[in-house]
């Protein structure tokens, strides 16, 4: 796979100051590192949103600080967790002295160089804690739920936690609403073709032609199951089947559902696969209160989808619906 | 190359109705025909907006309708003219007896079909005029820039004619800015690879590896230079000389510099592109006003990216400044 970059080296600067000079009237570099935040951070006596996580997935996480959406974002290199100092340096552009919260996906790298940098924080006097996204059904079953790998609900996860933060919501009540939110969202995806790491264009992984894999993880994991081409309509089934009995939804629940595209596929696929989701659900007497169709989470030019569904109680409704403006999300 | 489809035929049927299931709050579909509308139009005493051309590059035209924005969009089949009788009905859907504007670009079949639609509605009496977009340099030489193809300032014309209408500019007037911004405005792309027709998995053409070309049209028409694979700094470069060569853009001037991905392009190679044209751009004494990075006007699954200059005057940035919020394109 081809692609336009320069040295392979340097591709993840250039990526920040492309972004950069992009977003240059609401977006800020810390540092000379690959540490962005929105402007105003931090406000004082606001709960700080610190996301961030290895390069290659773009508009995650790197896209999603601004305005309702998170503080700082801290990105490492592709596929590859973040350096504690950088993640330190993050945490002190978002600290207003009211708190400053950890948000990523569930990746041992991540996990292990968060924890080194949140240590480092509360030793310094930041009060601190970690909350980490984990709502990929398929990665560990489900009384292992805390070994799960974070997907697909990182926008919508994202956008309650800023909305919440900047709406001024205590810090204590902020992670008690963030457990809740990722608790109700579950993930799952499809994968119909491999993704290239960018330095070396080499594949990490092959499917063969007519197969396609349930459950693969965003940097190649192993998935659940190989079975041959579906149509769309059975492939959206197959996803929604699993994703409903985890929870599980059941009649009379709201959601908010994504359709995620990994890297290649069309919106004309996508929306074949909301149409999908809305007579499935609907069969189920589960009501879709918002559906987002696009590329949230991608896996480089990986071909496939995923579906993330969210619940909604009042509480998380109130924050999703405000309007979000951050480069990669926009919500009137 | 696998697709997430059902039925081929059914295609773009299934797409229009899971667009319409995902915007069901301020989409509406005209009549059963592939023609889809803001849920407010027509507004009478506004100039309507109409726009449309061939499904498979989505989001254009599909998802360009809402607050300015345009009005009504007409679908086509992958890759084909919209008919003349769905476009009748979605110059009708638009009529706010203030004059209708139909906006598409300049491919025969469209030119044909959008042609006999604007008879049939004069002989019933609507006021209605042809804007046809065609900024893509490499299929034409300057002096024959009425035979060039359109592409990828779609969206940032569209938002210019529907910002105009909506705040209430007149016929005449409308007609006039949309020339001017569309003479202002020049694209060209560079493919890396090809695309495939969705009902066939077949690629409408090849590239080989190693190679990559310029001005190549978004249904795999012909480019005009093919060669070796240079990074994306030189890529850049090579399409940046020949647009400001063509209108020129020169010192002084302001534009809004769009980096489209046709495809399967990442986001990072996009913004490591629109890093180049920054430093590009400023040493040509060239300011940028913005730059917008996405997947605007596609096809299929090709990967490349393409680059639109619009050069600003005070009347076209009033436009573009405004907000704007359609299924495909947000703008605070």
């Amino acid at each position: 796979m081809k692609k336009l970059i320069n040295r392979p080296e340097n591709i993840v600067n250039e990526l920040i100051e492309g972004f950069l000079l992009v977003n240059k009237n609401s977006i800020k570099r810390i540092g000379n590192l690959n540490v962005v935040a929105r402007k105003e951070a931090p406000v004082m006596g606001q709960v700080g949103i610190v996301i961030g996580g290895g390069a290659g997935h773009e508009p995650v996480f790197l896209e999603y600080i601004g305005k309702n959406m998170a503080d700082v974002e801290v990105h490492g290199n592709i596929f590859t967790a973040p350096n504690p100092k950088s993640i330190l340096e993050a945490i002190k552009a978002a600290d207003g002295k009211a708190g400053v919260i950890l948000l990523y996906n569930n990746y041992a790298g991540d996990v292990l160089n968060f924890g080194v940098a949140q240590e480092q924080a509360r030793s310094e006097g930041i009060i601190i804690d970690t909350i980490i996204i984990n709502d990929e059904i398929s990665s560990a079953p489900k009384q292992f739920m805390e070994d799960r790998r974070g997907t697909t609900s990182d926008h919508i996860i994202i956008k309650i936690a800023g909305a919440a933060a900047q709406s001024g919501l205590d810090f204590e009540s902020l992670k008690t609403l963030l457990k809740k939110a990722i608790y109700n969202s579950r993930s799952l995806g499809v994968s119909l073709s491999a993704c290239t790491l960018p330095e070396t264009s080499l594949a990490t992984f092959t499917i063969e032609e007519g197969k396609i894999e349930f459950g693969m993880g965003l940097h190649g994991e192993a998935g659940i199951k190989k079975v041959d081409m579906m149509d769309a309509d059975n492939t959206a089934i197959t996803i929604l089947e699993m994703l409903i009995k985890d929870l599980p939804f059941s009649s009379g629940d709201e959601v908010v559902a994504v359709v995620n595209g990994y890297g290649s596929t069309t919106r004309m696929e996508m929306f074949i696969v909301a149409r999908k989701i809305h007579s499935f659900l609907n069969e189920k007497g589960i009501k879709i209160y918002s559906t987002e169709v696009g590329e949230f989470c991608t896996s480089q030019e990986m071909a496939g989808i995923s579906i993330t569904l969210v619940k909604l109680d009042e509480e998380i409704k109130k924050y999703y619906d405000m309007s979000a403006d951050s480069p990669g999300y926009k919500k009137f």
